[in-house]
């Protein structure tokens, strides 16, 4: 297999093309890089002798079938909802495929038409998902080889700020795509506990939360994501009487945006009236009870519970809340307009470096003790550019990439990185690169 | 006018029918009365010499045009989402038609054509949808011709039990759709208030209360409905600083039930895992957080913050909540299974009689002097089946139509009963038949 051909050249893909194009004349491999943008294609490929730049639509039929059928090895790095196109046209001409985006059952539905062709379609090889699933299984594996019994697997990831550029009382900063930030969570959470599924809405979920310690980065708290309980069949522990997945922030974080939640201001789903005329104060406002003769922010806390001096209040006071200035976005969502606040004072400067976080923690029965080992990984971003969540997305992907191409990878169907055929090289070539999980064992 | 086709013989329509046959031989009408349910429409005409019960189904396209053709006037009492089937073939065949519904955009959409074959489509001609709207222009256009100015205008209705049948400590009964109940509220209420468009996400719903007398009834609350700003273009108020709708219980209603709205119960958007094993304790155990050695009971108090002997405390074990009885719904939602919990103890008995309770509010600036009229109206059910619910939907709706089919109202197009040409001749029969609202007017 020698043509690789890597369709989008957005924010994440940097890392991947690196790695392949560091690893294209050795293998003799020739890489074609299509985007929407020309530009774009050839910046990221910087005339390197063994890149192709260019301008690429998926959706044109001709387009699509053309350098489809040219390549030996198609990786899609679209939006989530454009890899079956992808896909379609990788069965039609047999061509392998990986992504780093979630199964959907449209795709898992092409499991055997790739297996019966032989083709391997890969996905889910990002950080989360990706590293998440190989990290986990390979304990997992290990604990039950061993003849321990799982009893509970919590698993936490973060994408923060590097301590080192974070200047702001949230410890927060956009690290990925900020409408996700404001509207995550909604709907409700689903973990299992002591043998008890749990559900948790929207108004309790920032409430939630467990804590969690990072080796070399302190304490973090986590809220579950939305839903843990799928895990449990994917990585086989049917029976576990405990499994929950969250998100990490640092400590504080939850509760002061919970006040967020509780207003109203995450809510997506209507449009303010005259949001264009609101200033930030007058949003507020439209969350909060009818006062007379109090300002905004004495019926913020107010509503809240909460003493001025408070570390909630303070961080809301933080991002300038209460100012005057105008919204100016037209038929604006309550979130639409609270992005826009946000983005204001969490958007990372040019030399901010984030910060990635993994944390799992697995509970079994082994020999007759019960035993915890917490397995972390971190890494931090070299600038605004060069972050920790491209790096962690792109690698992988880039690794399986070269494993498939070259043979390491042997595995025709639909699939995501849970068997050791996939974990076991992946994460060592990860760690051989400085990405590492660090292991603490302790009995309970 | 002599034949008037009423479709739909179900719970609400009695006192449509009875008002109707009792009138017929003095106007001459012939009344056919159709149902899904030939039994059903031959019971509620009782072998009435003006009355034909027919076995109908309104998708069945040569039926619908045989008897709406046959017709000069149809009533439908379908559910809302089948009314433009009727609308549309009234128009095809030049007959005028009336429903308790709201109106949608598609069948305001058919007014201009209504309007130049002549044809009245007269809707919102139940009690809310309905007498609220004649109740209330009745008073708004007064206050209007004396020169007042209008400041604020709030508006509440709620189906309760009457006192003398209340015997539980939520003051609260079933008299309408029971799933209604259990969803209600759900997405953001949005009302205005000084100035200033207000916006109340659910989880604040039922901590944001109004307090309503209603003479000869005593105290109710009301938390706001969920458009109430729609209401100022309606009727004729744009400008107007304050204006809210809600529904009304009996205090302390709200913070007992906001305790399930807290927890998830009334989700109505995920299937429970294995929902038909779980008993009621298990289902409250589903969002309660994890707690060692704690009763179910234990657990709800803690996260209420109430001590086990406070009135919301009493309220849900009332409901027998913590029973070890099986739920047995198969892939129930949270909602689903609180809807059957609550059927077993709020449904009312045989002899039970329901309360329809309405009151109006209206701030006004008059010769300088700021004032409040209080308009308030109730009326109690006469059983289970003959409920106030039923009667104060059936008899506006039945009014109408009288005064459609003898002439007493000439007005072509789509229309609700916000001007004095519907407004006054079916609230003065209403008056004549007991449902009178009072009025008390203070200065402020």
């Amino acid at each position: 297999m020698k043509n690789i051909f890597i369709i989008g050249a957005g924010l994440s893909t940097d890392s991947l093309i690196q790695y392949l194009l560091n690893q294209a004349q050795g293998h003799g491999w020739q890489l074609t890089l299509g985007d929407i943008s020309l530009e774009t294609a050839q910046r990221k490929l910087a005339r390197h002798h063994n890149g192709r730049a260019i301008q690429f639509n998926i959706n044109e039929q001709e387009q699509r079938t053309h350098e489809i059928s040219a390549a030996d090895l198609v990786v899609s790095m679209l939006p989530g909802a454009l890899h079956p196109l992808v896909a379609k046209e990788c069965l039609k001409h047999g061509k392998h495929m990986l992504t780093p985006s979630y199964v959907t059952p449209e795709l898992q539905g092409m499991d055997k038409a790739a297996r019966d062709k032989g083709l391997s379609f890969l996905n889910e090889l990002g950080v989360d998902p990706g590293i998440d699933h190989m990290s986990a299984m390979r304990v997992i594996d290990r604990i039950k080889k061993q003849g321990g019994q799982l009893l509970g697997f919590k698993s936490f990831c973060g994408g923060l700020v590097a301590p080192a550029c974070d200047d702001n009382p949230w410890h927060y900063k956009f690290s990925w795509n900020p409408r996700n930030v404001v509207v995550a969570g909604q709907g409700v959470a689903k973990y299992k506990e002591a043998g008890q599924y749990k559900y948790v809405p929207y108004p309790q979920l920032f409430s939630t939360l467990s804590r969690v310690d990072v080796p070399g980065y302190g304490e973090f708290e986590a809220y579950p994501n939305r839903d843990s309980l799928q895990y449990s069949k994917l990585y086989g522990l049917e029976e576990i009487p405990s499994i929950m997945r969250g998100t990490m922030r640092r400590p504080g974080y939850s509760a002061a945006w919970d006040i967020f939640v509780q207003l109203g201001c995450t809510d997506d789903s209507y449009i303010m009236q005259d949001s264009h005329l609101l200033s930030y104060r007058q949003y507020l406002e439209s969350f909060l009870p009818h006062k007379k003769n109090k300002s905004t922010e004495e019926k913020l806390a107010a509503f809240a519970c909460l003493s001025p001096g408070s570390e909630i209040m303070i961080k809301l006071r933080w991002l300038d809340v209460y100012s005057d200035e105008i919204v100016g976005i037209k038929d604006a969502t309550p979130a639409m307009v609270l992005q826009k606040v946000l983005e204001q004072k969490w958007t990372m400067a040019p030399q901010d470096r984030d910060l990635l976080v993994m944390q799992h923690q697995f509970d079994f029965m082994l020999a007759g003790q019960r035993k915890r080992i917490i397995s972390s990984m971190s890494c931090e971003g070299k600038n605004q550019e060069n972050t920790a969540m491209a790096y962690t997305v792109g690698t992988p992907l880039a690794i399986a990439t070269k494993l498939l191409a070259t043979g390491g990878i042997q595995l025709p169907g639909v699939h995501i990185p849970i068997m050791p055929e996939m974990y076991n090289p992946i994460l060592d070539e990860l760690e051989s690169l400085g990405l590492k999980f660090s292991e603490e064992v302790i009995d309970l």
